[in-house]
């Protein structure tokens, strides 16, 4: 299938190889170039503009948040004024419901078509092609980009014909995986001032109640006190905690836990956190305890 | 090895059985006897008084709470007035870390020892001898009973010397499940909210972020809204995280995540919660937002 | 001084009638013209559009939110393409630090001058003459409309030569009066679910500790349960709040206390609350510790 | 009237002192006898026991916890071992709801009866002879204490005949001042990282809103930072969070701004707070913001 990408940052360049591998003709674009360039081995072929990335059936776009988003959509030579009648528009970033709701009435208003499909997984998932997708649309532009998930993920979920449906549940489930954050956070501050090692703790977890990999993967981190290089930037957390809460105040749906997770993020931020994993957010119960930070 | 068995509620019968078919010799002691006597059919001699249970090497309490096991324990024929010198006390029982310091303490004093082993399970888990025994106590101590918790158990931790490191550890382990209940009762009720399908969003979260059994139990039971029979009463999950509480205070551990808990079981218990299952907390977030409680 | 007013709720019809009393020439501006008209017999010129309202020194603005704002100001024959060079536009709506940075910004750039100047008082202070006057703004800008701030007022506060600053300030007193709330409906249920008689209750605070008419006014609505007619309305209390959280958001302030009030309030408008006084906030812990709501 | 006093702290002290100047006939009784000494001067007979104290017709108790309080009740040559028929214990500490209903049933069951009369003021206010009495108890046992109350009070409020509901109010009395540290707290965090100075604001905000004396004197120590000598010491008010979250919890009342301040005392005392005044909560939201914390 003829398709663009646009957006080759970590997650991006591993989505868009993937579907070069799997027989795609795509399209790259990216705002700095020699992210684009990168991909030509693979056998991409680098836009100069968003516009040119539009001409297949279909467009992902993969950004970092919904400025960066609209910024390509719309405006002059954006997504919206490029793409043929009828092609697909895929967002797989977590964006806002807001953005969503307001794209699928935008894309519907000059005759194409939009899908949301925002992905589950760190950046190695994504290069195994291992990703999950959670997708909704008008089925049949679901059906007619269901090969390009396959590309990308293990297993696609569809779940609605709204595309925001997938949008919010993207949200949620990165709320669900801040929780285990906080709550490792706390049962290992309370641990670990109470005597007990906190690695040995985890194992204990991980080996008993808790073996998803949800757990392995940040109950390490936070055990580890390694929260840099980051996997996934705490200021990327931060802002999906606030689209969470921002889908649940449009909604009137109090989120009590989600309140919790927001302040501990501005209080990460305030103290220098920008450049950290998100997880170190399972810190901060042990920094109000009194722990050291090693 | 010849042992007694105090307290023979669900899960304290299932693991009586198992120590029975293991081979162990043991007298049972239940303060209504009829549960007791129902253990005959399985090799069990039954105690008409504590003190009677307390004649072994070993004697188990697995009892609802700290009032309970003090009840058995002091006072004249209680465990304490009861054990032989060296005999081991093995407290299965989720207690307060205070209770933990306590008893070792008074125990050492009289020339006996004491292990604190609670364990995770449900009844249907103790049943089938898979539980997890978290235990510490010092080491002689722990090997001398270690055959036991190969009978009740799958698999056991050891987490420290002193008896209240397996105590804390047990309480916090509960706190993370309480978490888990939480944070999918208000994911649950934002999707939900918006338009997606509960048991679908479950199905999804299950297949792929959260495969570990405490998300499909407890994520099932909030979505069914199927909080009764209770498999574990909502006034004991209020109790742990009581004792998680006091636990931090004593240590000077503040736990958000863990008072916002405190309030929601106060909730439910506030609107006839008493005889549900703890996962009903899972459902307040939805009633707060407004939504049915089918 | 010949000045304009846009917006005539109770708010702002209250405050332009005690700027015609004080003598200054007023042409006032509503979007349903009948406010407007209601103002002639005090002395008003109605103004058939936003623009005619800006051909004074100073022309008031008092309206809803920053949507309401925004829509006068901006566009054709907005505040903005209207006012006369060197004209200060006073804002008294409580609006985010957001959008007043944004006007401070934009009526500079055309050689305008923008003043934010929100008010604490209820509808009846304000006929009264009495709000306070929180204040931010170039000195000179401030000086030219402080007699304009003595017609509607008991006091004016200047709080800084940023705009914004007195929007932050507002916000922040908003979201104390709120908290307020919160503690009294805490504390009552508290009380009353003891056996305490919550008038009597709040008879002995008010005659103590909090003497002061926030705690009389607004203990006297929870305690009576009288949320209508609302005297400011549950979403303009949940508006303000949101944009306190988006003040903290911006500067990485954590405010856990008005992250409390934020589900509040959500909890509120889920369940029919659009109508009721934001008081009614104070009413919800009772709800939740099962006491009757009568 | 011949009366005994037991525990002569700052508050204790004082309120003795009053009793003398009105002309009681007191004998004092302390822990360290040197506190008691200091009372000959103004008429006080010392008591070498707490027997010696319990002679007349009534006997006030003003200790600091309930451990305190329970240590001079107790046991041999307590207070209820002591105490004449029909004798009245006046309990004016800031003791738990649970050991005023207790005490109150000893009490009846020895012929003895029981008055809880916990006080609000800080010591110079106790100096002053103006505390305000919050007392509850039998009718009769209230009437012929009053005399004593208006020697050490400006006004006393009878809030239940049930000793337990005096306790209540006190305790939600605390929680109502520590509310509004914390809310200041908040909102000047808020403010100050906006740039707007916090004595200023604080100055707008005692002018305006909020001009009752906890306003007055608890801002004033936020914005000062002026957390030592305490007036009322952090472990005291993390005490009263206590004491009112565990009314609550019997009662079934959540009360999660209560919950939000316990955590944050616990923060306090973890950081070394333990000879602060109270009102150091109300910097830990400046910390949180990253504000330096002169």
């Amino acid at each position: 299938m003829k398709i663009g990408f646009i957006g080759l940052g970590r997650m991006g360049s591993a989505m868009a190889t993937n579907l070069l591998k799997a027989g795609h003709d795509v399209t790259v674009y990216n705002r700095s170039r020699d992210k684009a360039e990168a991909l030509v081995g693979e056998g991409a072929k680098v836009a100069a503009t968003v516009a040119e990335a539009c001409r297949g059936g279909a467009v992902f776009t993969m950004l970092a948040n919904d400025d960066a988003l609209s910024a390509v959509v719309h405006g002059d030579g954006g997504v919206l004024a490029s793409l043929q009648r009828n092609a697909i528009h895929i967002s797989a970033s977590t964006i806002s419901v807001a953005l969503s709701e307001r794209l699928t009435k935008e894309h519907a208003a000059v005759g194409q078509r939009f899908v949301a499909a925002p992905v589950f997984g760190r950046p190695e998932v994504a290069a195994a092609g291992k990703l999950f997708v959670t997708a909704a649309g008008e089925p049949e532009a679901i059906e007619a980009v269901t090969p390009l998930f396959e590309a990308i993920g293990q297993r696609s979920f569809v779940v609605g014909e709204e595309p925001k449906s997938a949008n919010l549940v993207k949200l949620s489930g990165n709320f669900l995986i801040a929780s285990v954050i906080e709550s490792l956070g706390e049962a290992m501050a309370l641990v670990e001032k109470g005597g007990v090692d906190r690695h040995q703790y985890l194992d204990l977890l991980t080996s008993t109640l808790f073996g998803s990999p949800v757990y392995k993967t940040y109950g390490g981190l936070i055990a580890d006190r390694k929260f840099n290089p980051a996997g996934f930037a705490a200021p990327l957390g931060q802002k999906d905690i606030r689209l969470a809460l921002a889908a649940g105040e449009a909604l009137n749906v109090p989120l009590p836990l989600a309140s919790l997770l927001r302040d501990r993020f501005l209080t990460l931020l305030a103290h220098g956190g920008e450049d950290l994993d998100w997880s170190a957010v399972g810190a901060l119960a042990a920094k109000d305890a009194g722990l050291g930070q090693d």
